[in-house]
């Protein structure tokens, strides 16, 4: 029997890295000389200057081929005055592991990779085991999850399932998974009236008056009230604005930001119809012009409860004494572009302190998080 | 019998000081030495770096004091390389005399001092003729009419009447004399809501929404639909700004201007009030907070039709042929501070220029316009 690897001392390792995106910073390096070391074949798959790491045991394009997804850059270190320790010093105080990164998510890749590695190594299974490791989840994400997706599609590598080791309990270890997330999408308006002077508005045409209006009437629409497996769909102008600092003009023009996160009771098409038939609306009513561009972040996905969530679940209750709620919340992840290519479902730890200065991660949590990954292997091959 | 003042020539003097808001630039210690000359009694009443210049000829306090009012400031030049002549050069051309302030209103003040001066010298009226002459009237107009008004209730100086010379006529000399003007505020909201994420709006306040939903509601009102002497009130939302670039964020806080034109239905009270009304509703609403500033540049007013529009109009159509309509349209103009001490009605030429590069006056209105600033004076003490 060998030593199990520690994912304490991993994740360490690896929040000792500076690997703010776009800068690789080792991780992925150190990540691959262990993982070379007990048979994974690795493969640097870097694009537009992003690295990112394909780890592959056991057999390319075998149909158990069982798939981690994670990241390894970090966001920045914000107010770096603000924070109590060094931010790439891992320094453990308290049974917690402090810094940038410890929560998101290099104590999940550091688990996965631990429990791969044990795993491969102590009772090989008749299947692959996959890691694929980004370096752009942070950033615009446009050469990170999607360049490994591309590269393993074009050399005949695939999953046939896949686990996103995002953080995705709100307060409690074992609380949540994510069996998918709502869509989300932004559409910039430019809003083009007439000039004028205030006290002739019939000469003019204001773009205030139809931004307003438009704003309104997409705010009060109730998009649905929720789906089987989602909350509703939800719609935020986040800004209007015209800069226009004399109250005695009316202004030409005015501009406005709308972001909504959609539910599978739409999709970005069905969205920008009905926003087009909105600007319609105001366009016939106000006599303004409109311009709009509208950008897609993802789209809703769903991989329903089946199979994959049961076996996830049932070794998070194993483990944690906990049954983890089936979740779509929150923003989006790289399970996005996973749910393309095979079922795919979100589990990891507690993520409160994300993003935040002073980031940090229950030492324990790290423990049990390696414990579930092993028990998920080991099911999944049984 | 004395020889007429020549107005165009005095025009051509008074274009010639430069006289940009503050400036005296001369324009009033000209008009002060030829009123004194033929016993006018002068004084300077300066206010706030502000010069302005009180005349009257004849008994303080006479119970027949008929008054004009002007302004020798002009507005700045503008683009100064786009002006074809020397913008205080005083050219004249095909008829035309150019230069900043040619219309607005130096042709106006030479027209009403060159009557007045031929008037108290050939006919020596029972009763005081009075000139009160700002060199504030383009800026802020807080230390120049309403300086000389001060002054003048302190001395026991009054008017009977009062006539203020700006141009008046949108097109043709005649067509159109003042009785009243719309008032005018503005309010400036600031809407703060609870800052949030976009993707869990019900977790923050978005006073974007708020901000929209109360410039919906302001901009649809009809305040009315005009009165017997006014048009119609109206209102411009004329900026909201929100500053958001994050297209995940739900902002804190909104700003929203507005602009009423308001007629004789309301008053910057009963609108202030109405605002406020509106306000309770949104928050009521959307668990905004709003904070409101409301500024007034003027409340509506009316001289109703009646002996002093009927003599200038007879006065207009004497020298025109043209009766003047009497209107109540426009921006503010300082006959809103001289309303609250006696009648005032607003005569003058054709404005088009007025503010422009190659701002210019057709000579023969200046010599029209004494004319019927003569015929004037000569009613009132008939
Ligand atoms: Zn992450
Ligand atoms: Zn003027």
């Amino acid at each position: 029997m060998n030593t199990p690897v520690d994912p304490v001392q991993l994740t360490a390792d690896l929040v000792k890295c500076p690997s703010v995106t776009p800068v690789e910073g080792g991780a992925l390096q150190l990540l691959q000389d262990r993982l070379s070391s007990v048979g994974f074949e690795c493969t640097r798959v870097d694009r537009g200057g992003i690295a990112n790491l394909f780890a592959r045991w056991g057999d390319r394009g075998h149909a158990r081929s069982f798939g981690f997804n994670g990241h390894t850059d970090v966001v920045p270190l914000g107010d770096e005055a603000a924070w109590s320790v060094a931010p790439f010093g891992a320094e453990r105080k308290d049974g917690w592991l402090y810094g940038r990164g410890a929560t998101d998510m290099k104590s999940g890749v550091a688990a996965f990779a631990a429990a791969a590695i044990d795993f491969v190594r102590d009772t090989p299974p008749d299947g692959a085991v996959i890691l694929a490791i980004t370096g752009d989840e942070e950033g615009d994400a446009l050469d990170g999850t999607v360049a490994l997706l591309d590269w393993m599609s074009e050399q005949g590598e695939a999953m046939s399932a896949c686990l996103v080791g995002e953080p995705t309990c709100p307060e409690h270890m074992g609380e949540m998974m994510k069996i998918g997330r709502r869509g989300s999408m932004t559409a910039e308006f430019i809003i083009r009236g007439v000039q004028g002077h205030s006290a002739y508005p019939h000469r003019a045409r204001n773009p205030v008056h139809a931004t307003a209006r438009l704003a309104d009437r997409l705010a009060s629409k109730v998009l649905d009230t929720g789906t089987e497996h989602f909350d509703a769909s939800t719609l935020a102008v986040t800004t209007i604005d015209t800069g226009n600092p004399a109250n005695n003009v009316i202004p030409a023009e005015a501009r406005m930001t709308v972001n909504i996160r959609f539910n599978d009771a739409h999709s970005s098409t069905s969205l920008s119809e009905w926003l087009a038939e909105e600007v319609e609306i105001i366009k016939a009513e106000t006599g303004v012009d409109v311009e709009t561009a509208t950008k897609v972040s993802g789209e809703s996905f769903l991989t329903p409860p089946g199979p994959l969530s049961d076996l996830i679940a049932a070794a998070v209750e194993a483990e944690t004494g906990m049954r983890p709620g089936l979740s779509t919340s929150g923003g989006t992840s790289d399970a996005r572009f996973v749910k393309d290519h095979c079922p795919v479902v979100e589990f990891g730890l507690v993520g409160k302190t994300m993003h935040q200065v002073d980031e940090r991660v229950e030492i324990a949590q790290i423990v049990q998080l390696k414990a579930i990954y092993s028990r998920i292997l080991k099911s999944y091959f049984a």
